[in-house]
């Protein structure tokens, strides 16, 4: 028996429109390309989405269609993130971070029919644009003035598109089920993937945004974005600041700590969200800086910190220098990407700081909706003891079951779980700890050790800049570790000093069997460790350790 | 084109799963029907809504079948909740202060298959089961030994039915739209008629309940829920305190002032939610008793009250006595029932008090899901300036689509508006303010006068216990309003007097045309005035004003 409750598909477009008519006055602040800021409100936000949806409409663009951008966070790509998908055509956001290959094979593996793009990337869009027959014309997001210089096939302007386009605009009614938004993973091997979101999963996904319990977003927030509108859906920030009439501040390129400091204060934010990088800036500046700064001025009060782990020093920082609470976070494209969140639970009320810290750099526990579980090497789960760790898996209606175009092939298991190619470990409580990446631990006779957890120790030693460990063949226990050191400027370092220095500090048989000094260790475009190069380059490296 | 997440529907077995996985030991504390103190946690009522789920299907109860309750807040009925609706069965929570005729009325109409009731409304189950042909069984929720006395044919006990079963249970998966709970509303017209919620409805409701700007409740809260499980979902915090793992206080049938007031205290909750007449009750406590009583051990910080309007006076109690905020909030058995909250925007922040209760009184602001609009007569919207009052008419995926069994016809209209039978005004920011109920304004001259208006004057006379405005019949204005009074025991009142005190506190068209004194006013089996027995009664009055 069906219940006889209203069949009102949850689409993007009633965020927005909810925004407009409850929060019309609720500013977006925008720090634009060249500088200057823009000042925006909700109401402006859904009446150019509807110019923008008409203009789209214009040109051709139909639903279930792709439209690109590479771009910084600004009004223009919040209004690109409900014209768009309110219309029903699929908002594909390009990291512009990303190799000129890698940007040129996304666009064509997308088909998209238009790219946006602000003139920051302009020279990226010229250099790759005779490698994309598809795309039917490009939109510099600015005024015809701004455009100066740009040279590009059927080049259109944004500002010009909106004011030649009616803002009045009937959003469509479809399946809750349509295609929104889609975003590539980066991955470190192979070509990156297309994660193809739903209105359905984005809707929900914005409720737990919006829960105390999750992001805790409500309209007395002033919200710094600082991670970026090409990242996973932003967080999942700009529909869930429309779901409660937040303000937003859009910091466009300005991701300096001297800007991001403006901008907290100026802007009066009390929450912000952005990776690690970004905050080592802030700290940095406001270290430089400490004589002259009147740090009471910010009234910052909770961060999100994600993308890859705060280190236990931030969460200190962020506590003692701003009085802010770091709240730890885990995901990933693949899952909206919340899916653990470092809310804390009534018994750690009036925790000793240091026992608060020791929760905060974990990565949350699993928020309602997104179910999580650790699997061993025979496929099951593992105890939650905070030791155990295995393989990461995710499920819930915002969690991908597959990749755009079946790249990757069947990705789920049989019980419906997504491999995260995470390692973590789970606590009793169900904080999650990452303790590697799947294919990057170390398998070592039936055991396995994280790479991170030595390689976290190998940083600590004063001469070393950079560390990397990966697993190399043994023929008694399959694979040991061996440490790569990247050596700081002008300082040496020796087998011997770092095994001493690590001596102690993990179980003895987790230490590395050999220990490699180099000039320089790979990265990838988005700054991750290239290990994949690193275990064909050592391949044949002999360990001492090994008997054969 | 469909977007590519996991299709998983939203069931309310996953709430139950969450909580038991999540916060298992997070207490669920409740008053007895014996007055004992009874405590359980979210694991083990899982684990018993299992054994319940087993015991029903050993019963034979199928899927989309009812089973009633007539019962107190305690962990049994909160088992219930998931066992009934996690099988994929119906729970059809009756409100046991109905007249009995009314409750037999909504069983049978129900087909309830079983009926679960507390042992306080045993009597009430023996006197009406006679009337109940269909009912197969009756589950008295105790012990054994508590049952003695009880004369009902087909008699479970259910800690014998738990007993017997497993507490082993795969809930099963099916359709999202599937019914999950039925609950009857108490019209003061006409026979009560079902609303059948969904575990689609019921979840999205949920999330709402857990945002920041909804109720939001969160895994740090201890809540006692002095609205009755019987009582639309609950407002839906059953649901709620399970999805976020809030600790949840049943206070049982010790609704009374000194009870609530040791609830507070000894489970140190920091949340409640109830109608207005249990806050008179706690403050007359308070007041009795301000001698004795330490109030800085309370450590309640907000209570959501709705069902009917708090009165300002109450607001300011909560405030200067407990320093806790009241938030109200609007919604019925028809919108699940969260509609509107009484949450402040970001420029509220810092309001000096008076202003603040200026905003409080009024009934809050639409949630995201929830779309409210007010029509005229002609069904055109009215503005949003807090004067212009008319039809308040609501929709969205947690408002009905119409009653079970097709009671009362088609009741949206043709843009899928649910007509909530209240008269409101929608100022700039979208507070609703309840004016009147649409039967009970009285159209004079094309004009509007809220009934309820003239109440809340009336009642501010010092001789005054109880008043009530209708409409009559006046052959210039169509309707013009009457007051009735009926005043405190060895007090008169005059019409004179009356109009008198009156005058100069309303627009002076709207004053009434007549007072008649009276000895007493029909209320309904639920507490509210009777308006449809009085304009039946008075049809004929005359009023002084006519001139026909």
């Amino acid at each position: 028996m069906l219940g006889m409750m209203q069949q009102r598909p949850l689409l993007l477009s009633g965020l927005i429109e909810h925004a407009a008519a409850y929060h019309g006055d609720r500013e977006i602040v925008s720090n634009m390309v060249d500088g200057s800021m823009h000042r925006s409100n909700w109401r402006t936000v859904c009446s150019r989405a509807k110019q923008l949806a008409n203009a789209l409409q214009t040109l051709g663009v139909q639903p279930g269609e792709r439209v690109a951008t590479l771009a910084w966070n600004t009004h223009r790509h919040l209004e690109m993130y409900f014209a768009v998908s309110g219309m029903g055509s699929v908002l594909h956001t390009v990291n512009p971070r990303l190799f000129p290959e890698q940007v040129s094979y996304i666009i064509n593996h997308a088909e998209d029919g238009y790219v946006f793009f602000d003139t920051s990337f302009a020279s990226l869009v010229q250099a790759v644009a005779p490698q994309l027959p598809r795309v039917k014309g490009f939109v510099a997001m600015c005024t015809r003035a701004q455009m100066q210089g740009i040279d590009l096939p059927n080049l259109l302007c944004y500002e010009e598109l909106l004011a030649a386009a009616s803002p009045t605009y009937q959003w469509p009614t479809f399946d809750e089920n349509t295609a929104s938004s889609l975003c590539y993973t980066s991955g470190t091997t192979g070509n990156p993937k297309g994660v193809l979101y739903s209105h359905r999963s984005t809707m929900l996904h914005s409720w737990t945004a919006c829960s105390a319990d999750g992001l805790g977003l409500s309209a007395r927030d002033s919200v710094l974005l600082v991670v970026p509108l090409f990242h996973v859906n932003a967080w999942g920030v700009p529909y869930a600041g429309a779901m409660c009439g937040a303000k937003l501040v859009l910091p466009g390129p300005g991701l300096a700590g001297e800007n991001i400091y403006r901008l907290l204060r100026e802007e009066r934010c009390n929450f912000s969200l952005g990776v690690p990088t970004v905050w080592l800036g802030l700290f940095d500046y406001i270290e430089r800086n400490q004589a002259t700064l009147d740090l009471s001025e910010l009234v910052l009060k909770r961060v999100v910190v994600g993308g890859s782990a705060a280190p236990r020093a931030m969460i200190e920082k962020f506590e003692s220098l701003l009085g802010a609470y770091l709240i730890h976070a885990w995901g990933m494209s693949e899952t909206s990407p919340l899916a653990s969140i470092g809310n804390l639970l009534d018994k750690h009320q009036g925790l000793p700081l240091e026992q608060r810290f020791d929760l905060q750099v974990k990565q949350g526990r699993a928020i309602f909706g997104v179910e999580i579980e650790i699997f061993g090497d025979d496929g099951a789960p593992l105890p939650h003891d905070g030791k155990a760790f295995g393989d990461l898996k995710a499920r819930g209606p915002w969690v991908a079951a597959g990749y755009y175009r079946g790249e990757g092939g069947e990705v789920l298991d049989a019980d419906g779980w997504f491999p995260t190619g995470d390692v973590a470990t789970l606590d009793a409580d169900g904080f999650v700890q990452i303790t590697d990446r799947s294919k990057d631990v170390i398998k070592s006779g039936g055991e396995w050790i994280s790479s991170i957890d030595l390689e976290n120790i190998a940083v600590g030693h004063p001469a070393v800049q950079e560390a990397a460990v990966i697993g190399v063949a043994h023929s008694k226990w399959q694979e040991r570790p061996l440490l790569l050191v990247h050596a700081k400027e002008g300082q040496t370092v020796t087998r011997e000093d770092m095994l001493a220095f690590m001596e102690g500090k993990v179980a003895k048989w987790c230490l590395p069997d050999d220990v490699v000094c180099v000039d320089s260790l790979p990265h990838t475009a988005t700054g991750k460790l290239q290990k994949l190069k690193l275990r064909e380059q050592f391949r044949t490296h002999r360990l001492p350790t090994d008997p054969a």
